[in-house]
């Protein structure tokens, strides 16, 4: 996925589908370039693709030199083309050093932006670059596109914490197990199949003690190729890991504690056993979930994947932590059982917490339902920044 | 709805263009066919529709013949034209003439059916008659659709049973109501309104006195042009409803009794106010609800909706009276409250009730979600017979 590249055939006749074509290529870098966001370009001369790339994995190179070096390698002449990027190309040295220059360099007629870099600090700069050296620029295509492609990353860059989605798999009638605690293949196995792709586009999956005890799941992403492995975090305020559970066994685990025990044994084993172990105490003695996802944002974690039991769930959505509920619905009734989230009682329905429904899907014989938290929609369409 | 014809203007090119515009043309008799079923006709000349019409209520005039009087009364001269039905002509002397006679008398010269009619004693013989007389046919032209349009009629004739369809309104996290009761407004007033005409299309709605004490609703369709206001029909085993509640106030309702206590001065009351008393009693004293839903079905009801609560819509269930789950799912969490169906709790997996999804659609705020039992979608597609 990193170094082969394919072209579309098809020509693009305006600038929505020069977009369409470079979100596209975008989103081939779903699984590779985090901590970067996944930004795309095609060159367009002639109507017709004569390069495109995406975004590499952090420290190489971006859409943009990925593009320009393809019509290169294909010996074509970028001269007077047009180049559609999904995000404003940038103008400062980071890793890498600017797109804006490379773009000027190669003596491009034309740049299209999906959406101009919403952080006030460079909003625009990288544009008005290209302007200053001649070059015709055009930005806001397809900017929703761009923005969901990037939810994570932009969430990181305006709030400082990553884009949380929450998964469950319920019956119709809202059980995720039976009581007595059953809960494997509530839904069939497209869906599981695509929960697996939810997790491989999120850098960390948060999941609780108690999943870890009554499911002893590896939480790892199977069945798709993906060059990296999301951070298993664990929360888990008086550290009772079994060091024998599933999830321990490969990578290295984030473990979660509410407070240092005095001569700590279990610490000193998980830290021997390579894990890492973080105190994040809140006033209660439990773990503070806020602090946490704080933390992972500190850690340059984009979107976080949530698959726990009612109750982490349920503290989650209390505590504010929850952007996004990811629902499998399976087409059975199943009758009194486990609840999605172990919620206090409500006294009046106006109590009850708003979302609204983002995009509904069937994935095989069930449904998948995303819906977004009226607060966090909000906050992420607020100014972002591009690294 | 009526007597009001209009005509599309567009041109008619092909045979699946013509069965479109006759389905639109039966759907507008959505609400005034029953017991018939809703049937259109639209007869085209040169691409254009030279005539229309659906069927009207019960002894009057069937589609076909609404078409061609609607085609005499603009100066249309339907010799040679072709006429689309949503269901083979019939061809026999119901409460009116043949329309096969009637499509023969005028010389049409070609008849497209969107399906034979399937009932086996009949089968066919419309369009046998026609062809006989010289007519071109052809039939099976969107069949599925014609046959949702009427899937209670067909039920009904197929199975003596009406299409059951339990509707429920809940929380993402599956509740109906909080656990104190409270239970207005989960959804939208766009799911509402919605649930309105799924009320309309259907002869009968079902509850329970259950949903009586506890909401005292009066299940009458508002909001929406309708002539005829489905039969209310409560489940109430011992005769509890109080004579105020308000569904017994206007229109005369149907209760469902277990037994006949000797001397039993409520049903006495209940009948001197019009109401109907069925005592319909299984082996354990209560009301037998397959028992109930084939007496339904003897009285001509199409389509049943039930609106009641999570005792009676289990029962309902259990007993395998449901053929169908019409759930509007609204954008919010609830948290522990009432739920959809009281069942008992499964031991295994495997024991749960399968459904399958049919149709899903935002309405509002809200989500809409058909689902089907797998016997019941099954017994749907069997031999249905027209009227």
């Amino acid at each position: 996925m990193k170094d082969h590249v394919t072209h579309d055939s098809q020509p693009i006749l305006n600038d929505t589908e020069g977009m369409a074509a470079a979100l596209a290529w975008a989103a081939r870098g779903m699984f590779i370039t985090a901590p970067n966001p996944r930004i795309g370009c095609v060159i367009v001369k002639d109507d017709v693709v004569i390069g495109a790339g995406h975004t590499q994995p952090a420290g190489q190179a971006h859409a943009e030199i990925q593009a320009l070096r393809d019509a290169a390698a294909r010996g074509n002449d970028v001269r007077g083309a047009t180049a559609y990027v999904t995000l404003e190309p940038c103008s400062h040295h980071g890793r890498t050093p600017p797109c804006s220059d490379a773009l000027i360099a190669a003596g491009l007629g034309r740049v299209v932006a999906a959406m101009v870099d919403p952080n006030p600090l460079v909003a625009g700069r990288g544009l008005a670059q290209l302007e200053a050296a001649g070059i015709g620029v055009r930005s806001g295509i397809m900017a929703r596109e761009a923005q969901e492609l990037n939810i994570g990353f932009f969430s990181r860059m305006v709030r400082g914490l990553p884009w949380v989605r929450l998964k469950v798999a319920a019956s119709l009638d809202g059980a995720t197990a039976l009581a007595g605690g059953e809960s494997q293949w509530i839904t069939g196995p497209d869906a599981r199949a695509d929960g697996h792709a939810w997790r491989a586009r999120a850098s960390a999956i948060v999941t609780g003690i108690g999943t870890v005890k009554a499911d002893n799941p590896q939480l790892t992403v199977r069945g798709l190729a993906t060059p990296m492995q999301p951070r298993r975090v664990i929360v888990d305020s008086r550290l009772e890991i079994d060091l024998d559970a599933h999830i321990l066994q490969g990578e290295p685990c984030w473990l979660v504690a509410a407070a240092e025990q005095p001569g700590d044994e279990k610490a000193a084993a998980l830290r021997a056993a390579g894990h890492e172990v973080l105190y994040l105490p809140n006033a209660h003695g439990k773990v503070d979930l806020p602090a946490l996802m704080r933390e992972l944002g500190r850690r340059e974690v984009n979107e976080v994947h949530v698959e726990a039991g009612s109750k982490l769930n349920a503290s989650l959505v209390r505590e504010g932590c929850v952007d996004e509920l990811l629902v499998y619905l399976a087409p059975s009734l199943i009758g009194p059982g486990q609840g999605m989230f172990d919620l206090p009682p409500l006294t009046q329905l106006t109590e009850r917490r708003q979302l609204r429904f983002h995009d509904v899907t069937r994935v095989g014989d069930d449904l998948r339902i995303l819906a977004r938290f009226a607060e966090a929609a909000q906050s992420s369409s607020a100014t972002p920044n591009k690294e």
